[in-house]
């Protein structure tokens, strides 16, 4: 339990909406497993959509956090993972001096994704 | 144990070299991981990169598979999911009737993408 922590999950964005309420979806279900264990979990989009990096920052402030955790839900780790988001949390960094916020490896890069796509699989046999 | 199923992991592909690398080395992974379980654990990229999936279907069939599992390693149901990966599919079916040719669901929609996510903000509290 550590209630001043907020998680936030950027996805990419897309101009295809259904794609977007695809990640909100996914995050009500993460906020659902997850029991109160963060003082939130939101979701931010890099481009093409809203809410972005900078607002949803904002937004996990006024709540109190005093730590978030920015999660890259990202495949590879392009310019996106290694200069975009980055970029935008060095920025809001400097804005909250007093707030941490940290940058998890990206997705595509858990060692449990070697597990998720083995299941993936077997589901289907 | 089903060794004449092949498991062929489709990634979108990328101008960048390193995130198709990427791919390779997770693919690389889960063939050490699955330990034998299938035919072959191989990969392919829908656009921008090789090899491409009509190919790796047919490397596929020449190795002896009567099975193959399509997995979509996209995070949202977009155009690639939901219009592109089975017209290629189509065609190879089609190509190939003997061989039965199954997608599974793509990779945003698994459930243990939640525990996944919640495990990548774990590991850096």
């Amino acid at each position: 339990m550590n209630n001043t922590t907020s998680l936030l999950i950027i996805a990419h964005g897309s101009r295809r909406e259904q794609s977007n309420i695809e990640v909100a979806n996914l995050v009500d279900k993460i906020r659902a497993e997850a029991n109160e264990e963060y003082l939130s979990i939101t979701h931010a989009f890099l481009e093409l959509a809203e809410p972005n990096i900078s607002d949803a920052v904002d937004v996990c402030i006024a709540k109190g956090a005093t730590h978030i955790l920015v999660v890259p839900y990202f495949l590879s780790a392009g310019r996106h993972v290694q200069h975009d988001i980055p970029e935008e949390v060095t920025i809001k960094q400097a804005q909250y001096p007093h707030v941490s916020l940290t940058i998890t490896p990206h997705l595509g890069s858990v060692p449990s994704m070697v597990e998720t796509l083995l299941s993936m699989a077997t589901v289907q046999e």
